[in-house]
């Protein structure tokens, strides 16, 4: 994504909004998700597929990976949102993830893309989500690496993993609001720009070990898509993302190794409650210059 | 399927069939699988293949996941059983399945079909499924939704999981044992129809935390292929449920979180012996009208 | 791989190592290994790819699956080792391990070939892993009935799983090293054949529960491709061998059953440093005649 169409800014006078107020309507997601178990269609990769469809399952959402060129439109359809990952495509996918993106736009269902990889050495799949930002997917969400390279900036790429940290790019990443209606970067702290508020959210929490284990910042990109089921767009990204942290700090205090801090994240992911919402929930508002 | 050639009905003079006799059988059949670790031919789809090889290498069973068009009959043709599942088909997997189906059938080795997501909104597969059908597959096996679609009934789908009761659904169910010699529904209780024993038995047991595991039905599938190896239809399809509820059981008298209930489920897997079977097995002859 | 070209034969003179000089090359590797973090391009099967994912990521490297034709050669150009797995190939996939062999082997970047199901039944991956011997993999790895089949000899397969002994195989295996720099047999204990020191040296260690696990082989091979990206072929191997001896042996200290084994498997692998190698690392260079 070199040339952007529209430079977007963020304004001089973001829209008020506050941490009470924003904790308050992530309670109210989580609630939302528990009781109406959206059908999340989850177009993924093979390393995440099986990890991907367990946290959905374990956030309350349901989860179905359809992902062939056959039953595209018809699932997408009846779909409540749609996850597009660009991890390991296939020719089949690739046709799938098209008419699948093209179907939810249709119908103002929200969709989440994650485009994996995206820089200079994966281009077949850099190509699709040029073409997907057309689209214009509601939430974009990757790494450092792959949001700032997908802002045109030359990234020094380590495969699929961020050689760069997140709270060095999320001013690079304002002009990709253009296209969608928030912007998430994971990291050591996560960033998400909303288009809404005109702002930009820290989220702080987690833990080191997540990016020890593979297909996380995946299964966290079908998480925003679930959320995007039953809230706003900000509210969704938000909502995951501050699961995400609150789960990841639980459970390293539980297991500070890979293997177990892994069954523990999947616990507190299932664990998580409103109180435990109200009491971990660590994000701060920015203001943006 | 809309159309069944053949309506079979269940008997009203049941085979006479008891309860202790069907447990020494299934404790025959577990023992069987421990001796000759069956090799079981695998087409299952990219969420399922770790979990079911290991539930299958757990069980006791040699699995292989060979599901590519050009390798799948010589393998089928020395295969002890075959698992077909379609939860994510590709194009090479569609034809896989069709020449595995052809070999076994010709070589009457048991294969089970789980028609994972049947239904309208999924008519690719669907439509394997109901070609399947005419090659007569030894046990069919699905959730509550998948088995009355199948059956012919309009069910309101929820993707991937089932959105109705398995105790509603297996009066309609009968009319599928004219293409296959057993038919079982999971759900909070699992029921199993008999051609042989002109009977149904439903298998109590498991736990409301394994909905919440993505890909224990399709594991469920694999392992009763496997027990079809060392077994008749009927033996091998509630050898594989015990073996499941106990495990559930179990594992959820240890854990009550989705991440270590699932440890705990693959432990219990495992450590099922004759005892554990001759105490724990749950299951009941039901009388058909 | 009926006919070898040039039958290579131990010499009767081997170089002179010492088990002390391999422990403390073993421990130089691994402190590499955590410095580094190389990128390691993986092409592997559905049943293993987030497995091998997360075994890479815990003991230090940096994995991606890039399994697309299309993006095949750019990748492996940047990649510091390639692993190849021939688990469950699509014809896709065939395109891009065809693609990234060529490619490593123009750069001299090591690359590891796991032959999975190499045999009679298996033929269209049996002609795949003919074509790319001949490109010399660094290091060839697999159980003993792939490696005894890969060697010319006629083996009675059971799918994926082995059915002879590694200590049965590994004087069978010594003309591969015409095609490679080491070949390695995994099996109760494994046998590394070093073409560089005219040896074999054998390790022993980890659990029977190993091959209980599915994927641990293909996990294996891709470690000991992320061990290739910083040390020469030999130690490589040797080193990815002694971490997962050890991870297996300290694993089942912790837990008897396979869920439990394997999480505190990965928890072993994660948290291996030199002291432990230094204590535990059990191997022995054995006399060829």
């Amino acid at each position: 994504m070199n040339q952007l169409e529209n430079i977007h800014t963020i304004q001089s006078t973001p829209t008020l909004i506050q941490t009470d107020t924003l904790r308050a309507e992530v309670i109210t997601a989580w609630t939302q998700l528990q009781m109406q178990q959206p059908l999340v269609h989850c177009i993924t990769n093979s390393v995440a597929a099986n990890y991907a469809a367990n946290v959905l399952l374990a956030a309350g959402a349901s989860p179905a990976m359809i992902d062939n060129p056959f039953e595209a439109e018809s699932f997408a359809n009846i779909a409540a949102a749609l996850s597009i990952n660009l991890g390991t495509p296939t020719s089949e996918q690739m046709q799938a993830i098209k008419i699948a993106a093209q179907t939810v736009t249709a119908k103002s269902t929200p969709w989440v893309l994650d485009p994996v990889g995206y820089g200079a050495f994966l281009k077949w799949r850099s190509a699709m989500v040029d073409e997907l930002l057309l689209l214009h997917p509601t939430i974009i969400r990757g790494n450092a690496s792959e949001i700032s390279g997908l802002a045109g900036n030359q990234v020094q790429s380590k495969g699929v993993d961020s050689s760069i940290a997140s709270h060095e790019v999320y001013q690079q990443a304002i002009p990709l609001l253009a296209h969608c209606e928030c912007v998430a970067i994971s990291g050591e702290s996560d960033f998400i720009l909303s288009k809404e508020h005109n702002a930009v959210i820290q989220v702080n929490g987690g833990s080191d070990l997540q990016p020890k284990i593979t297909a996380t910042g995946c299964a966290l990109g079908a998480l925003i898509a679930a959320y995007s089921a039953v809230s706003t767009p900000t509210i969704a990204t938000l909502s995951a993302h501050v699961h995400f942290a609150i789960a990841g700090k639980l459970a390293f205090s539980k297991a500070q190794s890979v293997g177990s801090f892994n069954v523990a994240f999947l616990d507190a992911i299932y664990e998580l409650n409103a109180e435990t919402i109200q009491q971990c929930a660590d994000f701060e508002i920015l203001n943006i210059e």
